[in-house]
């Protein structure tokens, strides 16, 4: 099975090597990304995909200075909306039914169920609810780098609030959630790949009720 | 590419056929769901997967009467930790350092730092944190189902509490965050079937900075 393979490939890569990842594979990676499911289809979150070096440098420095930002080639960063509106709900809505061929109106129950359920929250539940779908779409593009053999690191230790401010996310109505350096892993002066991948044990993990 | 195979091939299946799925598919379905990235590798959530019918029949009543629960053979609970505390921090790296043969010192400032960050958090927060792990998981579980040709629904609409109640998870300090019923797609009775798959152009989605 593909998945379990590049699963146990993978690992949180701690020195990549510079070599760049051709553009093709970043492709698919991002492909595998916008495939993922979220809740109701809405996608509430971008994705950010940054080669440009300065810009780089400036976000491994908020980054407690982690080298795969530079030593990638590419650096994703996933960027959740900071609320629902009814505007944007329904633009996916329209954009949906276009695709599908179907009126607008086939939706409107479901689609005004689900703005006064969103609106009916703060703000900060709206984001904490978007940030978990973006978070299934790391996850996707993760698995999907191991499978390409393009080595990931998936990253939550920087300073959110000035990455928004360098990035202009505020404005757009985001809030950065993750950071995805693309690179390749550099075999010999990376301390981790020496160490067994560990999950925890099974019995605890999961409970089986028959 | 076999996951994106797998990814355009699965749907939000609503009507399943109650087909079983064969232990062996569903163990491989929990071992990608293991192997999903953490923070940190703490893997701050459990699965129960739940076959007794009963038991899925109640779940189904406080989960607006979604059929997959109980027409699909499986239902994977997601539950994350309700907080990070020190005890569970520290059996993680103990479990962690004892599968690598490195002493507990090796770890301790790292781990330190890390008990200290999460324990000057909300519990709020802590949970927040560690559901969005958890739809890692969860991602990739989906992701795993679909590559072995399993139908899995996504579904995070049902009464949180009540089911934490049903399961005893509040005892264990977890709370349910997503549910994913296993099974197989009833292609004559599914309405979404026909439909085809649509996502956020791709303009719209990435934003590239070269």
């Amino acid at each position: 099975m593909e998945l379990l393979n590049a699963l146990n490939w993978r690992y949180a890569t701690k020195k990549m090597n510079g070599q760049p990842v051709p553009q093709d594979k970043v492709d698919k990676i991002l492909e595998a990304a916008s495939l993922a499911p979220t809740s109701s289809g809405l996608q509430p979150f971008e994705i950010i995909v940054i080669t440009n070096p300065d810009l780089r440098e400036k976000i491994k420095a908020i980054a407690n200075g982690q080298s795969q930002i530079t030593d990638g080639s590419h650096l994703l960063v996933f960027a959740a909306w900071d609320h629902y509106t009814e505007d944007r709900i329904n633009q996916i809505f329209k954009h949906m039914n276009t695709e599908r061929g179907v009126p607008d109106s086939a939706t409107d129950g479901y689609r005004t169920m689900l703005i006064n359920a969103y609106t009916n929250q703060t703000a900060q539940e709206n984001f904490e609810h978007a940030a978990r779908q973006a978070y299934i779409s790391f996850g996707t593009a993760i698995a999907a780098a191991a499978e390409l053999k393009v080595d990931a690191t998936p990253m939550e230790g920087f300073d959110n609030t000035a990455l928004d401010t360098l990035l202009g996310l505020s404005e757009k109505g985001l809030r950065s959630v993750t950071l995805l350096p693309l690179g390749y892993r550099d075999e010999s002066n990376d301390w981790l790949i020496k160490l067994k991948k560990v999950r925890r044990p099974k019995e605890e993990f999961i409970t089986e009720i028959a």
